[in-house]
C-alpha cells in the first residue's frame, strides 16, 4: 500500500543520455524508482544512458515520457523544484533533509511527491518553477556552487534513504564481541611476568605506575579474543630463552 | 587555528583523470580543499582531470601526490577507509553521518582526519584498509550498491558540510514576511461584499459556512501584500459592470 509509492523524479528536458543513466544509478543506489522524463532533448531511449546507468537498466527501462511538465506531476500531490531560490518566485525553500522527511510523511499519507531536476545547462525554467509547491535548494558552498544533475539527484536519494535508514551507525571492530575482561587481565598478567623475568620494573617507586600504564594500554585496545591470543603468542616469542633481545 | 584544518581527502591509485577532476569538484561543492593522491595511474598532472573539474582547478592545483598511502596519512591523525566492510578486518564501521561528526570532533581538537578512497575498479585492498582507523560505508540498496569514485566523495562532503550547514531548513515563501492579518481581513470583506452583490450566498442557513470557508481559504494561502493586492485586482475585474459573468 502506501509503502510502495515512491516518490517521482522528473528529469525536465535532460539534454545528454549519459546523465540520464548516471541519475538512474544514483536513484537506485538509494532505492528509488520512479523516473520519469519530460520531453528528453535526443529522444528516447537513449543508446548512451544505458551504460552511464552500470547496472540500473530497470530504471531507464521502467521510466516514463511526457511531453509537459504539467503531463509529469499530473498524478503527484506536492512538487518540489531543485533549483536555487529566485527572489521573483514567491515559494517555500527546504533542504534536502526537510523535503525529504516532507516526502516521507506525504507518502505515508498516501500522497506521492515529486521533484524536478532541470536541463544540465540551464536548469530550470521560471515556468517550471511556477508549476511547484516548494523550492528544494542544495546548500552548497556559496563561493563555488557547482552540481551536476546526478550530483544532485544522488544527494537527494540518499537523505531521502537516510530519513528511514536503520543502519547502526557505529558497528563495532568485532561484530562477534570483544574479547571479556578476563582474557585481558590474563593477557595483563602473562605480560607483567614476562617483563618481570626480564627486569623490566627498575625501580619499586614506578612499578605502580607502569602497570596502570599497561592496564590502560591494555583495556582501551578493544581487542578479540583472537588478538589477544596473538599478543601472548608474541610476548612467549620475545621472551624465549636464547631469543628476543 | 583549529578550524583551517580540513579532512584530508585521499584518492588512492585513481585510475582516470576525469574523475579525479570529478572529485575535485565534489569536493570544492562542500568546501573542502585538501586533496592528495596516491601513486595515481595515468600520473600527475593528467590533463583529463581539469575539464571535469569544472572550475574546481585550485583543487587540482593543490592536490599532493604520493607514492604510498604511508607517506599520504603520515600528518593525520585519524584514518577512515571509505569502504565495505570485510569481515576479515577488524574495524570498527561508522556511517557517513558518524565520520562527519568524529571529523568535526578532531578538528576542534587540532587533529587532522583523512579518508581514503580507493581505485575505481576494485577499491581499497585489504593492505590499504589495514592502515585505517575506522571503515567508512554509506548505507546503499543492498541490491544495488554502486557508487562511482565521485559520487562517494560527494556524499561524504555533503554530510560534513551539513553537520555544520547553517541554513535555515525552511525558508518562507515571502522572505519579506507574508502580509498581516488586516490585510487578509479586508480581502475578505472586499469578496464578501462583492459576492453578496452578485447574489452568491443563496441561502443565510448556508452564509455562516461558506464565510468560514472563505476566511479559511484566504489565511491558508500565506499570501504577501503584494498578491492580496492582485486578488483585489481580480474581484475588482470580475465584478466591473457589464464584464465578468
Amino acid at each position: 500500500m502506501s509503502e510502495t509509492i515512491q516518490p517521482a523524479i522528473i528529469l525536465v528536458r535532460p539534454q545528454l543520455g549519459e546523465n540520464i543513466g548516471k541519475a538512474a544509478r544514483a536513484m537506485l543506489n538509494f532505492g528509488l524508482t520512479d523516473m520519469r522524463l519530460v520531453a528528453p532533448r535526443d529522444g528516447w531511449p537513449n543508446p548512451a544512458a544505458g551504460p552511464a546507468a552500470s547496472g540500473a537498466d530497470v530504471i531507464l527501462d521502467n521510466a516514463k515520457v511526457f511531453d509537459t511538465v504539467e503531463a509529469a506531476i499530473a498524478d503527484c500531490t506536492t512538487v518540489y523544484a531543485s533549483t536555487v531560490r529566485d527572489r521573483d518566485m514567491p515559494k517555500p525553500v527546504v533542504t534536502p533533509r526537510v523535503c525529504s522527511a516532507e516526502m516521507h510523511a506525504a507518502i505515508a499519507r498516501s500522497e506521492r511527491p515529486a521533484i524536478l531536476f532541470g536541463p544540465e545547462r540551464s536548469g530550470l525554467s521560471n515556468d517550471d518553477v511556477a508549476l511547484a509547491d516548494t523550492v528544494l535548494t542544495v546548500p552548497v558552498n556559496p563561493e563555488f556552487g557547482s552540481l551536476n544533475l546526478a550530483q544532485a539527484v544522488i544527494l537527494l536519494a540518499y537523505e531521502f534513504s537516510q530519513a528511514v535508514d536503520k543502519t547502526t551507525p557505529i558497528q563495532p571492530a568485532h561484530p562477534d564481541g570483544a574479547a571479556p575482561k578476563s582474557e585481558f587481565l590474563g593477557l595483563i598478567e602473562h605480560l607483567e611476568a614476562a617483563l618481570e623475568g626480564r627486569g623490566f620494573f627498575r625501580s619499586e617507586d614506578r612499578r605502580a605506575t607502569q602497570k596502570r600504564m599497561l592496564q590502560n594500554l591494555f583495556h582501551s585496545a578493544g581487542w578479540s579474543t583472537q588478538e589477544i591470543h596473538t599478543m601472548r603468542g608474541i610476548i612467549r616469542s620475545l621472551t624465549r630463552d636464547g631469543q628476543g633481545e
